[in-house]
């Protein structure tokens, strides 16, 4: 999943002094479906009538297989662009980072747009009136039409080295991280819970020596961890003992992983 | 600059009771300068291999006449599909903007990439590394080079109605607004100074009747006004004395035109 930049390489960090069970992560359809449905602006890319590439700002939403639905008008160049050639892709990056952007996760889709008929328009209309909140202002604009992008390449980028394709079929089947962003979750847990993280790195994350831990990531499959140790700062993942599959199941899941830590 | 959607369109605002004055607005162009001073996040349209539009994130800074300066690895596919076809074009959207994204500016340019050479690659080199905190965590990795896009189209658009397209001349010579990202300032002017608004309103801005007023939008031209009358709520424009040149410059142009209302 990482490249070689060819470039300066920081020190490896301290291994780990125990086995550590192998703790899935989100596979890249998945981490691209989550970003899809973590925010409803993208920017749309576009073939302008002497083929040259156009970048717009758009408002999305998706269907339940992940197509992007968009809704735009002739009067945009890219209306008009994607009435008379459907090539697009979109980007959507994560809403609001903190820090270096280029840190962040963006997925790029790139497929065809077409006009959705019948019970894909129906599907197109309902999920962009409701993924859009401002929809309703000009869903009947004479000028305006729907398009849906049927994907035929997905490219994930999770920050720095965390990148991956994914396969049309694994994107359309992924389902959205049902923790969607845990940004919150991750801070009560730093704030309220340092000590369940630290049993956590402990017991579960090969660090027995270690001193402090902090969560730096949580998906619906485990927590990614920053441990300090006096070997130096390490990185482990501790894994649920079963996927979340609601946004409440978080808390219950780090309770059962904090038991599991303390009784090891 | 505004475009009919042949659909419904709010009732209009109550006209002004009293003459007033043109104020100058900042141009396309000037617009377009500001939003690429506002950040340093946008996104990059290329073609892939088959001619294809492929969306991409990048971070960028600016040269002088505010040619973009990327800086891409070819291990990501926008830097393969430069490296091969330089047609190009980025857009940057306001950052941050509160509610509707629709209503936010943005910026398309679109032009063809090239490796700059000699005098221009120093430039860019150092635009970047000014423009681009991160910069140098990878300025030095072998699989990543500058480009400048020579800007051939730039399309504004600063929200519902209010778009425009510049010439590459006139938005080389145009200045990003010094005033910069007014939020802060709009807020104290609100928060600490609706008298001084109102006043503003009633004896500059065309509304003699006005009950309150509130600032919602400030450039180094000006600012616009939004007013409570008896007749309904208007919009208004006021303009300073002489354009604000600097960021501190707001302060003083408003205190002028606070003075100049109140002796009206």
């Amino acid at each position: 999943m990482s490249a070689d930049h060819g470039g300066p390489r920081a020190a490896a960090p301290p291994p780990p002094l125990t086995p550590v069970p192998d703790v899935p992560r989100p596979t890249a359809a998945e981490e691209a479906r989550t970003l899809m449905a973590s925010t409803n602006v993208a920017t749309l890319a576009t073939l302008s009538d002497d083929g040259s590439p156009w970048a717009s700002l758009v408002t999305f939403a998706t269907l339940t297989g992940g197509a992007p639905v968009l809704f735009v008008s002739t009067l945009a160049e890219h209306g008009r662009n994607l009435q008379r050639d459907g090539r697009s892709s979109i980007v959507v990056a994560q809403p609001s980072p903190s820090g270096d952007p280029l840190a962040a996760g963006r997925v790029t889709l790139a497929g065809t747009a077409h006009r959705p008929e019948g019970a894909e328009a129906d599907a197109a209309r309902a999920a962009y009136l409701t993924g859009v909140d401002e929809a309703d202002m000009f869903i009947s604009f004479s000028d305006f039409s729907l398009y849906v992008i049927a994907v035929e390449r997905v490219r994930w980028v999770g920050g720095y080295g965390r990148m991956d394709s994914a396969t049309p079929a694994d994107y359309a089947a992924a389902e959205p991280d049902p923790v969607g962003d845990a940004r919150g979750a991750i801070a009560h847990l730093n704030a309220d819970h340092a000590d369940a993280l630290l049993a956590m790195a402990q017991a579960l994350g090969g660090h027995p020596d270690a001193t402090a831990a902090r969560c730096t990531g949580a998906d619906r499959y485990g927590l990614d961890l920053s441990v300090d140790t006096p070997r130096g700062r390490a990185v482990t993942r501790v894994g649920f003992a079963e996927p979340v599959t609601t946004r409440d199941g978080l808390r219950s899941a780090a309770v059962e992983l904090t038991r599991r830590a303390r009784s090891s």
